[in-house]
Parts: C-alpha cells; sequence; structure tokens
C-alpha cells in the first residue's frame, strides 16, 4: 500500500502501472492481482490506506507534549494536513488524485463518498467538543466547509498557486470564523 | 478552444489526444500545432478560454431582471459556479483537470496562479462593495478562502461526495460569515 500510495503521487492514478507498482514494492504482479483483483481493487485498497495514514498523523501527539484542549484538537487535526513532510505530500497527492479520477471514474465514488463522510464526521465530533451547543446539523455544515476547504487549500498548494504557509494561515482564520459561527 | 474543453471535460487532461481534439474540432491536427505549437500551448489556451466563460457565465444578468445590490453580485458570481448545466459542468471539470494535471506538471502552474489570482482578486473587488471598509489584506483573504472552497465543493459535486444543492447551501453560509468577519 506504501508503494502504491508513491506511485500515485509520482505519476497520478491515471499513469498507474502495475507493472511500476509491483517493482516498487518488490513482489509480481501476480500477488498484486492476486490480492487487489484489479486496478479498481487497488485503488480502493489506497484510499484506505491513505485516509488512515492522515488519521494517524494528524492525531498522533508528541508523549512528551502537553495535552491539547479541544479547541487545539481541532486545529491541530487540520493544520497537520497542511505540511511540507514527504508524508503528507504524498499523502495529499494521492487523495486529491484520487478525487480527481472520480470525477471520470463511477467506480471509486461510494468509496471516496464513504472516506469523506467519516473524515467530515470525525471533525464535526471535534467541532462538538469545543461547542457543545452547536447543534448538530450546524456542525456537520461546518465541518463539511472546513474540509472542503482545505481540500481546496492543498490542491493549490500543491499546484504553486499558494504557498503553504499562507494555506496555513487561511485555514486558521477559517477555524475561528466557524467556531464565531457556532457560538 | 470549446471542442478542447470539451475533450478535457471527457477524458481528462492526461487523457487529451491532439487527434481527437483535431476530429472534435473538425480541423487538421497540423493546424492545431500551427496555431498552438504543442500540448502545453493548447493546454494554456484552454485555460484562458475557460476563465473567461466561467467570466461571462457568472457575470451575465438577464436583461430584463433587477439590478442586483452588491451582495446579491457577490453571491450570483460564487453560486453560479455551482449549476448543473452541461457548460458549467464542463468548465468546472476542465478547471479541475488543469489544477490536478499541474500538481504533476510544473509548466502550467505559472499561467494557473495567474488565473486563480485574477478570479480572487474579482471576489475581493465584489466583497470590497460590500464592506468597503474591511481593509484590503482581510477582503483578499476572504476571497482567497471563498474561491478556494468554491473548488472543493466543486470536485466533491463532481465526484459524486456532495449533492448539488447542499454544495450550495454551504457556499452560501460561507458567503454570510465572510461578510459577518469583515463587518
Amino acid at each position: 500500500m506504501e508503494a502504491a500510495a508513491r506511485v500515485i503521487a509520482r505519476r497520478g492514478v491515471r499513469g498507474l502501472r502495475v507493472e511500476e507498482l509491483a517493482a516498487e514494492a518488490g513482489v509480481s504482479t501476480a500477488l498484486i492481482y492476486y490480492h487487489f483483483k484489479d486496478r479498481t481493487g487497488i485503488l480502493r485498497a489506497t484510499l484506505e490506506f491513505i485516509s488512515d495514514r492522515a488519521e494517524r498523523y494528524t492525531t498522533e501527539r508528541d508523549s512528551g507534549a502537553q495535552p491539547l484542549d479541544a479547541r487545539g484538537e481541532l486545529e491541530q487535526t487540520l493544520l497537520l494536513e497542511l505540511q511540507d513532510t514527504a508524508e503528507v505530500r504524498e499523502n495529499s497527492t494521492a487523495w486529491g488524485e484520487l478525487r480527481a479520477s472520480a470525477v471520470f471514474d463511477p467506480e471509486l465514488r461510494e468509496d471516496l463518498a464513504r472516506a469523506t463522510l467519516v473524515w467530515v464526521q470525525e471533525i464535526a465530533e471535534l467541532l462538538g467538543r469545543v461547542r457543545p451547543m452547536g447543534g448538530a446539523a450546524a456542525l456537520a455544515g461546518s465541518a463539511e466547509r472546513l474540509t472542503a476547504l482545505l481540500e481546496g487549500l492543498s490542491v493549490r498548494w500543491l499546484s504553486g498557486s499558494l504557498p503553504l504557509a499562507h494555506a496555513r494561515e487561511l485555514m486558521a482564520c477559517a477555524i475561528d470564523t466557524e467556531l464565531e459561527r457556532l457560538r
């Protein structure tokens, strides 16, 4: 799965060749087909893998660090998606590619909608810890806006239209604004 | 240019073949190379074409309609990007594809950054008519958030993760929230 995320981040979903993936993973193409059945199976498993990995790197905290309050948790979880590390760059590139290719390929859409929903509900839960009286629908709406904005900012950063530091500032302001709205 | 936007919206930037484009436009491939030099030339001209077309369909108003106030102009300009018409769907798909392919292809980045900036400044100007005392930096920040959110919502809609009517609601709320922030 790591190899698949790497190959997609390097060549895009449309450039994914099973031969290159097999070479990258150091296994045979037969083994890949045995495990994932077909190309769609590979893309589905990769989507799950990068969702889990994003969940990990946005929620892991330094064991020595002070525990964060609810607002700090929310901010960290969102802002850690905008970091210039190889892992985040690769993950965001692959996520953006899976999203972009689902516009053309209906097969991935249900899995992508499910992964998006899990993410939106996770952010809605964090928003609810800061604003427990916000109301579930309003919390969900804020979470949808914040995560859609993050996707928009992320692809602008990766495509060279927005410096990373400024993307983080815009995101931090949006969090403030949504929390004000939910007050 | 219309043919190029259609072919990109149908197959993606990575699926664009000059032969198909020539057939779609009813001209020879030689004429296309004569005009645009190469593939990058075609993509640059398409980006300009779809930016101009979006500018047109978001700012044209019915000649019989009441003139809109500043806030109405702002809302219309943004919400008309979220319409289920063949033209908007094709334009948004092609824009998303050019954005996504610039992550992999540095040649398009400068043109894309320029087109993004024109759009952000147009929205900042509309925001400034509603909130003339907002301050240029704050207006630009709001415009960057609103346009990045629109890109995020648009690709969620096109990839089947978000119903169009709900995308419009989320966008309308975001406009409200940014205008409150600028008050």
